[in-house]
């Protein structure tokens, strides 16, 4: 087994109605309150009224940054920050999914230290304090709530990167499976195909500690055996709960015990495509995981047979990469360009794209040939 | 699922070699040590010398309380904690297996702040403060490594409790599985079998998560495949490191996500057998798991099924039962009361010492009633 440390210190609260205690528990790190959210949808559907109701309750005086987009961009964290600044604000509450509470972790940082965003996110400072942060999660999906990474991207130079900080790690983590219920089919299907994707990314990692390597594919497993009936009645609480806590431990860190490295490939090659074309996370994933697995089938064969045996009890390699796919289709996620409106004649420009941002897993390394093929097999 | 809430700070340094890094941990919470150890055993082996050069290097001085038992006493508490506070003592480090790291949580609840330990353990007195506390694992069993329960006997009182209280948490935890390797097959076996069993608690406490059942069951999958390996090895690296890793999940709050409660029947058994005959913990559990079984297969046959399908495969109560059981005699573990020299004349005594403490589970209450048939089915 490969040596490693591990190290979460995120108070996760998990269930129904567990907002009641938000006020309560963002009062013992101030009162001055930044709250991030999105474009609207945690309105609509109420959940902004409850996590207000329950700030003014505990007495809280808060100030809001809306409007953060899907594919979050640096400009926001920006202005973000220095609307916190200039406020004040001892605390910052994140209600969404992975676009706001990522976001919110660069926010924190900047905040803090009044060091620029993308230059944190490109590692050329590095921040040694930051803003305690809350969460309350609206989206099943990347596992941000409970682990210390953010992916921003800068259209301006056009990169998506992701940093991974000690600080980054939330105080509070607010899970309540209802926040979930009103989640559109497309992104349940595409949060479901992220937290595989996560697992699998860990799964590909160097290292191969057995018993990680089982809970890895128990967590793929329940998100396999419960994502069909969720996508059939997506308002079930007990769906929701279980796909809700798959995405959270599919990246809190626990599928990386005993590992070196994950690999993240096939992440650095989703990042591009929603880089040129704005696709959902998820979708992207869900494109190129079966790619990747098919251009590393041979190189890697009794791998990919240990994770088809492990999760779909089949014993090839070519029957594992179908059985995802499979599913991927059974949800309703995209498994190739083509479903997402590319053709041929976009080709060029993805792999130009891959080129000029170096796509490559950290433990299995991709060539500009592979790159190639790649985009070929995306279909 | 049940609502559930989730913390655990501990940095876990896992793998060879990471001793190496204890005298800087160290040196962030103090330069006085108090370092705990038991009976010998890690003089013997070479541990101790490992360690006190660690500290030495770092400029530590370092305070010794030694001679902790197997089934860790309240008196050795209270005394380790005099010498703590006499000396001025800013962080424990404690060197062994679950007697010396649960003796030393509440070393250092006692040391803080000066209150009687077995007034800490029966709750007479609420803590509000304790001193930073690392350990260096000797034996991988208990779990308390990476979590926030410590287990102490008081043999005037007649009593072992569990004191559970998020100051326990432990702020850094070196798991070397080279420092495993020295510990004799029996105490092995045991180890094995008391991680199996926390496990075990966890899955018949109130709450069915499906993925933390799926977890579970790997995390005793992984035990129960490499046990035989290592009981024929016991210096293996790899098997040793296998096992540590299992003995560290099944009980550092994964298991319990999604659940009200474990249930802990077996468990309170266990420490009864204990209290009157010294017997190994494990040992207390290998014969008290199969014989509580036993008693509640009408009663929870579906979990129990359940169970026996997601580890071994097979389908009815009774397979699932004798399966655990054949494991256990296959590693050498004790079934009966018998193979641990008791028979008929003791049945009445274990009995008066079940009524007396009021043995019982969290979830599955224990009545009088069945404290007598559980000693019967104890053989």
């Amino acid at each position: 087994m490969e040596n490693f440390i591990a190290y979460n210190p995120v108070h996760l609260h998990f269930g129904k109605d567990v907002v009641n205690d938000l006020g309560q528990t963002v009062r013992q790190y101030g009162t001055k309150v930044l709250l991030t959210y999105g474009r609207g949808s945690v309105k609509k559907y109420g959940y902004y009224d409850q996590v207000m109701t329950q700030l003014k309750a505990a007495g809280l005086e808060v100030f809001e940054y809306a409007g953060i987009k899907p594919n979050p961009v640096v400009e926001d964290v920006g202005k973000a920050a220095a609307l916190g600044r200039e406020k004040g604000v001892e605390v910052i509450v994140a209600l969404g999914g992975g676009s706001v509470i990522d976001s919110s972790k660069i926010i924190a940082l900047s905040m803090a230290t009044g060091m620029d965003p993308w230059e944190i996110m490109t590692y050329k400072v590095n921040p040694q304090k930051t803003i305690p942060l809350i969460n309350i999660l609206t989206l099943a999906a990347t596992g941000t709530e409970m682990n210390a990474a953010a992916v921003v991207q800068n259209h301006k130079t056009g990169k998506k990167l992701g940093f991974v900080h000690p600080l980054n790690y939330p105080k509070d983590a607010f899970l309540d499976p209802q926040y979930t219920a009103t989640v559109p089919a497309d992104y349940t299907a595409y949060g479901i195909v992220d937290l595989i994707a996560h697992a699998l990314e860990a799964y590909f990692g160097e290292g191969e500690p057995p018993v990680i390597d089982r809970i890895t594919f128990a967590i793929i497993k329940d998100a396999i055996r419960w994502a069909p009936l969720l996508m059939q009645d997506l308002a079930n609480y007990e769906l929701r709960a279980n796909i809700m806590l798959d995405a959270t431990l599919a990246l809190n860190g626990l599928t990386m015990y005993g590992k070196k490295n994950g690999d993240w490939g096939v992440h650095t090659m989703g990042h591009e495509l929603s880089l040129l074309y704005d696709t959902a996370h998820g979708a992207t994933l869900s494109i190129a995981y079966p790619a990747w697995l098919k251009l590393k089938k041979e190189d890697i064969s009794a791998r990919i047979r240990t994770l088809g045996r492990g999760v779909f009890g089949v014993n090839t390699a070519d029957e594992t990469i179908q059985a995802f796919a499979d599913f991927f289709t059974s949800i309703g996620a995209p498994v190739s360009l083509k479903e997402i409106g590319l053709d041929e004649s976009n080709r060029q420009e993805i792999i130009e794209q891959f080129h000029k941002n170096e796509v490559s897993g950290m433990h299995h390394r991709l060539s500009r040939q592979d790159h190639v093929k790649l985009v070929e097999l995306m279909g």
